[in-house]
């Protein structure tokens, strides 16, 4: 099925920017599985344990753990090239983005939750692997601070409850999504667009800040 | 009800300091919302995932997470007023300890859960928002380090526990509870009560360390 | 029992090394609490809750708590001892390590999952104790980078599963599980065996470094 090829392409990728991410901190074969598993299905995890959605998807196809430790692994025989054609991981993070909340809307919708739980079970799913990983490594976490990330999974998350709400035929529905969602992200990251930054010195000198300044964040 | 009211003020009063903290971290407004999020209804959602409670608070009732987030983003406009009359926040800070505790104690109380664990749960629910936004916005823990905040939460719960046990009236109970616990609040933060610190050097010298230094930790 | 006896042990062991840890950062008692609790039963809390295997241990069995919240405190008062007798540690923390691996193993197999969620149930249950630790004391997470630590507990939840698979009895496997584990972890620690190091620099040059290099990471 379309969704269940493209989560493959999607945690392949999120488990490689994991495994880069751990290379950066110097850590052994074991904290590189741990640290590219935790990016590519953290989300879905956290979204399973807040929502009490047992088992939870690795632990009923332990086939998906098995693939994101492999592609971390790999990463670590290919990582020049990896950060060679960096472009690459963008467009492919972005489909990951997009599948992950559709997949997450479903799980709550399937579970009968109110519409606002859907979307933020969308949300979670798209993004708590990011921040895991950033947790984990002790990184600035990207997704508090740059581009529109969350919103494009909440974009995604609203259009896929919407439309499913509306009796649109299922995979009209997935694929509609799929492709504003997708185009929302490479535009985000092609324009730079972001949110506004609250900023806050302890001098309590208070800026909200403009776009341009967001992105020199470190 | 009297709980309720003094539920949603003290998640939004926690949800706003949240939002200091992010604003600090330079965060854009989705990581405001976030971390004002999880310093408000974090320690319930620990607390709940701990003990199996499903479904979690904010799941059954979203519009907690709607006062949250909105708390958090009505933060970025009133930031300067909410630094000047930081007093104000450490008494509502003191409400929502206290209403946390007594929440978390009851959630237990009513899984017939063992005194010890009740009384945990209480801790649990009256600090972890704060660890999880310290955690986030990668500051020291203030909970671990300073003040009676813990003591307070477990005083609380055990309060409440111990009268509930004897059959005191649920709202004598309550207000009881309230008064002595947020009493004990203010007076460790008045008078700067904390308890002993635990000082290890790496060269193996060991310090128990006296109330004085123990505020100075930075 | 055996396990039990092994299993109070090891929880007593983890939990005073997590006290020296939140003593190096200089945290109060609660904090050393937390910190030695969370290290010696959250390897346990952290499988249950993404296996959905509630109540969790300490809550069945509040005694857990109480030990390692007073070994916690103990340690306060030896610490001098503790770090001048460190070698002992590493002894009782490979019997831990031994130990948590099996039971996390059992418990997955009790609950019918497939052969390599009980062996990653293995894992989880051995490290994530150490792994919490070092998040809540902001450290370079130990588990992650050094050692042989993860693979002890990825033989010994795999012998004890392919054991019992083979239906040979339970004693003779926990027993010879416990001997080949420990005697592994051991000689991992004398020998600093080590798996290999993925390291990546922010310049893209890329090392995958050799055991020598893995042990002088900081």
């Amino acid at each position: 099925m379309l969704l269940t090829t493209l989560y493959i392409i999607g945690i392949t990728a999120e488990a490689m920017t994991g495994a880069i991410a751990a290379g950066k901190r110097h850590m052994d074969w074991f904290g590189v599985m741990l640290v590219a598993s935790a990016t590519a299905i953290g989300g879905g995890t956290v979204r399973d344990v807040l929502l009490g959605h047992y088992p939870l998807g690795w632990v009923a196809n332990p086939q998906y753990l098995v693939i994101t430790c492999l592609a971390g692994l790999f990463t670590t025989l290919v990582a020049k090239w990896v950060m060679r054609y960096h472009k690459i991981f963008v467009i492919l993070d972005a489909v990951g983005l997009i599948v992950f909340s559709i997949i997450g809307c479903r799980v709550a919708m399937d579970m009968g939750l109110p519409p606002l739980i859907c979307i933020v079970s969308a949300v979670v799913t798209g993004i708590f692997g990011g921040l895991l990983r950033d947790l984990i490594c002790r990184r600035q976490p990207m997704v508090l601070h740059k581009e529109l990330y969350a919103s494009v999974a909440f974009l995604a998350g609203g259009m896929y409850f919407g439309m499913m709400y509306f009796e649109v035929p299922e995979l009209i529905t997935t694929v509609a999504t799929l492709v504003v969602g997708f185009v929302a992200r490479m535009a985000a990251v092609q324009l730079s667009w972001s949110l506004p930054v609250f900023k806050l010195d302890d001098e309590t000198n208070i800026v909200v800040a403009p776009k341009e300044s967001a992105t020199d964040t470190k």
